[in-house]
């Protein structure tokens, strides 16, 4: 395993992989791996004849009065992880290779980012697809590797790929849980131990859902509000704020008031100091696509 | 010579090439081809294995009111100027191949693209920057070759290239001039005879500002206001508006109120029905690169 931190030697080294005709697949992260990221590793790897495992705590995508200082850093853990699921290259750059003095440039997008998380957290996705972009400018991959917690993130980097023709095909990873069901997130770590034992919740209100929805409940506010209830009563005696929790078309991220074809279930809930979000799919089992 | 209508083939085709060892030289162009663009499709000639030229009327980069619809388009006469130049590869995509329903993505900048053109055709350079990164993703070009006499233009793609790290070398060719001077543009065909024959006038003015820089003078305002006073003397038998004559910092764009080092000449005059821009250097001869 090679660990790179400049985007140029990142580009000769992607080159040089081409060059011999192997596929490169690609996994983006902010470190701090966790089984979710080295599912995304295990998936790549079946996908794609090189790994690499990008680890680059993006400034621009967290908001003024967002955790960017306290995020988890720990590179030489994210190095090991790595190194023990067989990672081809850990491209690790520092800001100022990402974002040269004076940079002026970004990606944008008018639709899917301004709604749900992009609602209440103004310029988050233009850093998203931004540094995405370049990454993928740096990495050159066949196949970009995605999980589905970061729903709209999957659904908006797809979007970016689509319009600007990046030339890499998307694949979107399930969300990999906990024992007790909490989706895995570096976010975790922010909970004390009463919240960490109260998070779980989040995702038995979506399985709340799910099995309403398999009763044949199909009214979206009805859903919605089961599963708000199910959040207020299990997190009562912590601190804690609802974003939002809303039944959306997983194409447009409108919001539906029926479920006919396929829904995407989606929560946002700040516990204590931690913003956590998850989702599931309707009909149970779907796939997160455009 | 082989013409590609869809990205997809085009990147199939680039990635062959690629494959190949064989180096990729990618002038974009809005078509109506004409000595300007010959001079780059030269110069990717020399640079490069294999030359691609895009003809694509990017909608996204004219205004509301501007001259989108009757803009010059030709594809069969510039696929035989390109077949006579030994052009590998025309890429003419339609305007939903590039902007397929529902595209929301669009590359953006803070900086470069408020000021000059960009003050007075809002969007103009946003659409520019989107379709470049999509042609871009499209030909997967080595070099791109840019024209001088769209100064702004080329630095802000280069600016794109290096914020987004897109891995292409851009070169950007000098402006080719017809006999009398009139810098070679498709919109010169909107000139009535009579417009035609002033036109020349905005070379003149640029060739008097070197005349004076060459005799010492350094001061930017004096230099600007001896342009536009023969630009006012020039035309002022026919209709015309003087959008900007200003000297400017190259790599910042920024009002110079002394020329020191490098500083950009530009000017952009509507004559008639056509909105002309020109430009140069001082000292004379000096590369745009920002």
């Amino acid at each position: 395993m090679i660990t790179i931190s400049s985007v140029r030697e990142m580009q000769g080294v992607a080159r040089a992989y081409r060059r011999r005709g192997e596929r490169i697949g690609f996994v983006p992260t902010m470190g701090a791996l966790h089984e979710g990221h080295l599912s995304l590793v295990r998936r790549t790897k079946a996908l794609s004849d090189v790994c690499v495992v990008s680890i680059f705590v993006n400034p621009t995508q967290f908001g003024q009065e967002e955790d960017y200082a306290r995020y988890p850093r720990d590179l030489e853990r994210d190095r090991q992880r790595c190194a023990q699921e067989e990672v081809d290259v850990v491209f690790a750059p520092q800001a100022v290779e990402i974002y040269p003095p004076g940079h002026s440039v970004f990606v944008g997008e008018n639709d899917l980012s301004r709604v749900l998380c992009g609602a209440v957290r103004p310029g988050h996705f233009q850093g998203v697809l931004t540094v995405v972009a370049v990454l993928l400018n740096a990495v050159l991959p066949d196949v970009l590797l995605l999980g589905q917690k970061d729903a709209q993130q999957a659904l908006l980097v797809q979007r970016m790929v689509r319009d600007l023709c990046f030339p890499v095909q998307v694949v979107v990873g399930q969300t990999v849980r906990e024992n007790d069901g909490l989706a895995m997130s570096s976010r975790n770590a922010y909970l004390t131990g009463e919240e960490r034992k109260r998070a779980p919740c989040l995702y038995a209100a979506l399985q709340e859902v799910e099995r309403m929805y398999g009763e044949g409940e199909r009214d979206a506010r009805l859903l919605a509000e089961a599963a708000e209830a199910h959040i207020r009563a299990a997190l009562a005696p912590v601190r804690f704020a609802i974003d939002f929790i809303t039944v959306v078309d997983p194409a447009t991220l409108r919001p539906l008031s029926e479920v006919r074809g396929t829904a995407l279930v989606a929560l946002a809930v700040t516990i204590g100091a931690a913003r956590l979000i998850d989702n599931t799919i309707l009909p149970p089992g779907g796939e997160l696509v455009t």
